[in-house]
């Protein structure tokens, strides 16, 4: 029997790719989504649908960090900028990763999985504190304390498999894994049909990342002033 | 001005004192309840009614923990048990702790508190892996890793007042510092209007702390047989 793994998928290019890696990598893979007050659903939807086509269970759970606010990505008083910026970006969510990665961690226990996935990325999001190595081994060292499992002796593996490459890297392996990015959605401000505003940092993030790896872009972007 | 501190409060006995205690510290509080799919909306009730009274800020964030299941607190499926257990009870919730945490520690970063609050106990829930001093410690670590403020130089701290307390000493505290116990919900199986069960885990400690502490149980109890 496959190990079971928890992968966290957004929706987005880097954790699409992530899924098609856990599989790869022979777990029997299952998907949690977070429902947490995005600006969009069409980052969902796409979870779904990429879920569904993979075959894997997934999960959307829902969880109110917009009345935590504080960020770009969950106030609408928090306008998601155009134009790159220096240290955190506006758009980090407070203590996103770690409230996923505890949601993830319960869902393991239920499962019995030892393993979760996550598609964070040090090289891009530099900006984002809880998207560095040192981040995820404190993390791991706390899922061992935090749970029956951990306390009777088992171990829990934070897997980061995106973590160190570029952009470009990411895109060519999820292409040799036959990742249909046309069906991804990663743009902070993307409309109700899933189209990328092709300014904020994610999708510049991403067309540089097309570019670098000599593909065609298969975002769909919608027309220019219609955002 | 008084520092901010973010304090845990669930509406029982044990967070209600907690905010007291932080209080009493000098800490300008904000309240944090989390909506997990309890059985009861007694317990939320009570922690509305506790802070207004207190007058301190109090937000509820949803969150789908029973999507995830697996407790008997948050599956409808699993009976709460009506006696004393061995080892981890299948009332603990995988990885609440570490979900709460989380939470707690976005909103301290939106707010620019460094202190958090939780009425953790590992005397009388000995059995729950989240509620240990080492487990608090890794929190502590991850907290300064994982945010914002903490990379910057900011030091995060996870206050437990109550960890090494009986049940009996952290009435007395609370009778201390005007505490009303009445308002208070502990039961796994409260009924809509808090009345508690008496024969839960949570009732029978609760009931054992007022005994040990040689005070009046104020808790309201529905008459037997109408559980």
């Amino acid at each position: 029997m496959k190990p079971k793994a928890v992968v966290l998928l957004s929706g987005g290019l880097d954790s699409v790719t992530t899924l098609a890696l856990a599989r790869e990598q022979g777990f029997a893979c299952h998907a949690l989504s977070l429902d947490y007050g995005q600006r969009h659903d069409a980052e969902l939807a796409a979870a779904k649908r990429i879920a569904q086509r993979a075959g894997v269970e997934h999960k959307i759970v829902p969880i109110g960090l917009d009345a935590i606010g504080g960020s770009a990505l969950t106030d609408s008083a928090i306008a998601v900028p155009d134009h790159a910026s220096e240290g955190i970006p506006i758009t980090y969510v407070p203590a996103r990763n770690t409230v996923f990665l505890a949601l993830a961690l319960g869902w393991a226990e239920v499962l019995g999985a030892w393993d979760i996935f996550i598609g964070v990325n040090a090289v891009d999001y530099s900006g984002y504190p809880d998207c560095r190595p040192e981040y995820i081994a404190a993390f791991e060292r706390l899922a061992q304390l935090a749970t029956k499992g951990g306390v009777e002796g088992g171990a829990f593996h934070i897997h980061t498999p995106l973590i160190a490459m570029s952009k470009a890297e990411i895109i060519r392996t999820g292409l040799r894994l036959g990742v249909d990015y046309a069906g991804t959605v990663s743009c902070y401000s993307a409309d109700a049909e899933g189209r990328a505003c092709g300014v904020c940092d994610a999708c510049r993030l991403r067309a540089d990342g097309f570019r670098a790896a000599g593909v065609a872009d298969p975002t769909r972007y919608r027309a220019a002033g219609t955002g």
